[in-house]
């Protein structure tokens, strides 16, 4: 079985590192597994190439496509549209493509627009990432992590099963959700706090005291701009495809953010004027109390994610004809490849 | 020479376990450094008991301070009054005492009204920290790490010296500095990210989808809002005693995020309405401009905190009184136990 990566970055090639990795030690036939690839940069290119990210790269997209059974994009969100166009033609009969985009909707359109019909597509985001590109690729990036997957409504049935098994390989979990509804949560979860990060590290920078403020530096703040550092093309293609649900996140947060300042005058020792004013005469406990119900959000929210990590794929209520497809989980998927090895059959072939 | 320790949390556990790890390594005399102390909270004592974090707790600050030549104050902020007005009437004559607390200028206000003006006060603010309390003390804390310093006008100069000498031992970096600045700084490098954090967190907590968030939350999203798992108590005085700069910065942080909102409705590929729009008629350059220069911003900062902390101390030039203090730089310390070993004169002695 072929499987083309189209865009060799820290997702691509992780997907990639981690499709070898397991052909390798669930012992597949030798003529088993072929990771292919393209990479739009030559650099990148011959870097995939002296890492042996793919078993073979390819020149264009269209010859990386050739024969393969499933199809992973994993180019920034901008670069779908033109990818989807000239792969179009050349894809295989009954093929299978996905993508790894940070947002949704736009990359759903483009398939439903530029993808023919006997394909099918499944649109997919890894809640994993680091701020590097090809170089810090891994077979373990998607390891624990929550794997969005947005099947087209024409996406046949044992398509969308290889793929929610291609995640189980990868070490991820599947989770089905909405296109819309996944653009507006991973703006506030992921969107937001980036553009929240570049906005922080901008507003010292284009301040008169920002050599002094970057003497005091600490941590806390390397911490909370870390996105800042991310691929800027990267983000500013995430942030054009969402650029709506975020507008609706910044309003929301704006909004928070005044509670704040009111709360921090009801709270403080000086006054506006910057003179001292006595503790008895403020009022902290809005304060407080905001600041306490972050903390116990933060705290459900990692619970909330590991309880979820602990459900079987295959039980999650989010799954379209999740019964159905519990019923299938012994058949044959694409090829037979991507199949469950049962130590029994293995040793028969 | 006796040092006091007062509160034994992270800061005042890393203080003491840095002090008593040069004692150590030093080869003092055996009488040399006694550290003691006293934490408020009677479980902090024992575990501080424990791990041996001093070589002896007391049960009142009153008594901690007894004949101690150096006294540290490590309470949270709104702590600190309570504690001057204890200790105030048992320091010793010509006593050096300096805090650790993240906002100075009430810290400063504090100690003219209430410290005896026969001691040294020295202000001070070590830029390094975790998300955690005395479990996670160790002696190097503050490696590395900026240490602002903000002399009382009434402090002695050997006093001072004193203070940068402890901060060397601690394997800091003296950084002197004006109150108000320091308080400004801050605000904007760590105490607003707190806030930008806390909110980030409680925006989705508070939303409809909150459950459905917290699935798809990544390591990003831990990494922006890391600050909002810190102690409440610690942060609420933080924000008390520096509400006026942060309120200033946070209206800043606004008009920035309105023009990040802008920039968003030019470079996006959705209508007001959610429909897409041509690629075309989109305008993405600003906000790559804005995002570029947030990553250029991040790099100079760190790189800008790496050449400070290859300078040398006593070439700082916000130091008062530089070159006298360089020339001093061989003369006595307090009580002698202070000053820098000479292999030579050590071999002697």
């Amino acid at each position: 079985m072929r499987i083309a990566i189209i865009g060799l970055g820290l997702i691509g090639g992780s997907w990639a590192l981690a499709l070898k990795e397991w052909a390798k030690s669930e012992e597949r036939r030798p003529s088993g597994i072929e990771v292919v690839g393209f990479d739009a940069k030559g650099t990148q290119r011959a870097e995939a190439n002296k890492r042996k990210i793919v078993d073979h790269i390819y020149a264009t997209p269209m010859e990386a496509v050739k024969g393969a059974q499933v199809v992973i994009v994993a180019t920034p969100v901008m670069a779908v549209r033109e990818t989807f166009e000239d792969i179009a033609a050349h894809l295989e009969k009954g093929a299978i493509v996905t993508d790894v985009c940070s947002t949704k909707r736009q990359v759903m359109r483009w398939a439903k627009e530029l993808l023919p019909d006997n394909v099918s597509f499944v649109g997919g985001h890894p809640m994993a990432g680091k701020t590097a590109g090809l170089e810090e690729a891994e077979a373990k990036l998607f390891q624990d992590c929550t794997y969005c997957l947005i099947p087209a409504p024409n996406a046949r049935q044992e398509a969308i099963e290889s793929v929610v098994r291609l995640v189980e390989i990868a070490g991820a979990k599947a989770h089905f959700i909405d296109a819309d509804e996944h653009d507006s949560y991973v703006a506030a979860i992921s969107h937001l706090p980036y553009l929240t990060a570049t906005s922080l590290v901008n507003l010292s920078f284009e301040s008169d005291g920002w050599k002094e403020i970057s003497r005091v530096a600490g941590t806390g703040f390397q911490d909370t701009t870390r996105l800042a550092d991310g691929s800027v093309q990267m983000w500013l293609d995430i942030c054009r495809t969402n650029n709506d649900a975020l507008i609706s996140w910044i309003d929301r947060y704006q909004q928070m953010l005044s509670r704040v300042r009111h709360m921090l005058e009801l709270a403080g020792l000086q006054d506006e004027r910057g003179r001292s004013r006595p503790a008895e005469e403020t009022e902290p406990e809005p304060l407080r109390a905001f600041l306490e119900n972050a903390r116990e959000g933060r705290t459900q929210l990692f619970q909330n994610k590991r309880k979820f990590q602990l459900e079987s794929n295959f039980v999650d209520s989010s799954m379209p004809d999740s019964k159905e497809m519990k019923a299938n989980i012994g058949r044959m998927f694409v090829g037979g490849m991507l199949k469950k090895p049962k130590k029994d059959e293995d040793s028969k072939s």
